[in-house]
């Protein structure tokens, strides 16, 4: 089984049995054909290449999101992606947020690198507090978990929920969780409509895509204090260029698309991988096949 | 029975049978005798004469800590505090200083305030970390069950711990929380033989008293690396002062001694002053007694 890998010291200790890999660095592709390609870290130009190659029958992303494969794979080959691998992460990424901005993190953080002592009072817990998580899959279930010692109330909205269902998690909302895949359906789908629906004084977090957001009426909502903050890990437009309004907003936390980032990520990765290609050697079908024409 | 109570919007709407409540400010005291005061808020001159008060028998702090009010009591004046009210909000603060630092939110806010979309790749999650807590009382549990769906392993040490477990416990801790009252046997109790005995990397979280850290051994742990950070609530001096070298570090993240705080913690004081005088009323003995000579 020859299959295309990144060149990182993690998948070049890779070894499974009847494995040839041919490792892959941006820009510079073996020769030859290949059945499968592990796809991590491959700018645009190099996953052309690598989804060209003769013999291709599947590909697997390390990513939890596949937009950035969508549409390009000719057609036949299988594609497969990672969610188990950034659930957790991500899951713990998103309560960390919430903690933060319930706690004041970000304006004691700026206070510190002024010098300044300066308590406040309005700081909080999350008892008793609404957490609606538009997206409820897998991430969605362990933060569930992880929010249940916190006396949260957590309410899981997906694509299937009526809207008048939807309507009614969002009035009862102190934190609206996004964690949509980012496909034409869910572009823009929260909009002014959506976040006036919020209680007042609302936090969104948003550890999907930046896509899902109108990003004008999100700043309009921050503007007109309806929302109470924001804590966003991926933007729109992404990355966030200098001198965009949402960097300078006290009240929203912004990281860099880091949510499932984890500094063992990629030792993980290969042992994910591994893992995979023992079980389609014993000719079994790995987890993580996305249905074909499915955005996610 | 006439009590002294801060002269609040909280407590001015409480009433309970038989309460004669004698609201003061800080320098400005009400005349004759009195049985009891709630403090809250109160300064050194102000408890000075609120303790030096006729007939005075019991004194309620609605703080965790007494180390502001030990000492001064006239003999014979027993003394409550409230730990009930501060223990879930310490907790949750402590918790979200530990996530803050493992999901690298201090830097990714200073990012921010450059306009800087960066991201990086030494961040975590808390699963197989050893958490040291010492000082391990009810706060302590809390923050065990906050702890429990992150997959970490939290070792508890009171006073009584023999050193030879603590020191086993220190060897394996990826964080030390500190949940210690300030009394003269917790002063400087973590020095710089504790810190060296702590794992590379690991990081310290101070949300007990600022007394409990030998500051030079903090600093000097901070300058070698071998302290990966620390989580400060507290400090010494406190307030922190201006210009004070902490200040400038990326890897201490200060909050200013408000682990306890919430917005409604002046209403939830009341009320816990309500059910307090309740129980007096009905010739019971309140929660919180502190045993004659016991520094917390």
């Amino acid at each position: 089984m020859r299959v295309l890998m990144p060149d990182l010291p993690e998948f070049r200790a890779l070894t499974a049995e009847g494995l040839t890999a041919l490792p892959y660095r941006n820009g510079a592709l073996p020769e030859g054909e290949a059945e499968g390609v592990v796809l991590w870290g491959a700018d645009a130009p190099t996953r052309a290449g690598l989804f060209a190659r003769p013999g291709l029958r599947w590909v697997l992303t390390l990513t939890a999101g596949i937009d950035h494969v969508q549409g390009q794979l000719p057609p036949g080959v299988a594609l497969y992606n990672a969610s188990p691998l950034h659930a957790r992460a991500v899951a713990v990424h998103t309560l960390a947020g919430m903690l933060a901005a319930a706690r004041g993190l970000h304006r004691f953080r700026d206070a510190q690198r002024e010098g300044r002592w300066q308590p406040r009072h309005d700081l909080g817990t999350l008892e008793g507090t609404g957490v609606v998580v538009w997206g409820y899959g897998h991430i969605g279930r362990i933060l569930e978990g992880l929010l249940a010692p916190h006396g949260a109330r957590v309410t899981g909205l997906r694509s299937a929920t009526p809207p008048t269902e939807r309507d009614a998690a969002l009035a009862g909302a102190d934190w609206l969780v996004l964690l949509l895949p980012g496909t034409p359906q869910t572009r823009g789908i929260v909009n002014a409509d959506v976040l006036a629906r919020l209680k007042p004084g609302a936090w969104l977090s948003n550890q999907g895509r930046g896509s899902l957001v109108d990003p004008d009426a999100l700043l309009a909502a921050l503007d007109s204090g309806h929302l109470g903050g924001a804590v966003l890990d991926v933007t729109d437009p992404e990355p966030l260029p200098p001198g965009h309004p949402l960097w300078e907003r006290e009240n929203v936390i912004i990281t860099p698309h880091i949510a499932s980032t984890t500094a063992d990520l990629t030792a993980r990765g290969a042992r994910y991988t591994r893992a995979f290609l023992e079980v389609m050697a014993a000719g079994q079908e790995p987890e993580g096949r996305v249905a074909e024409g499915k955005g996610y």
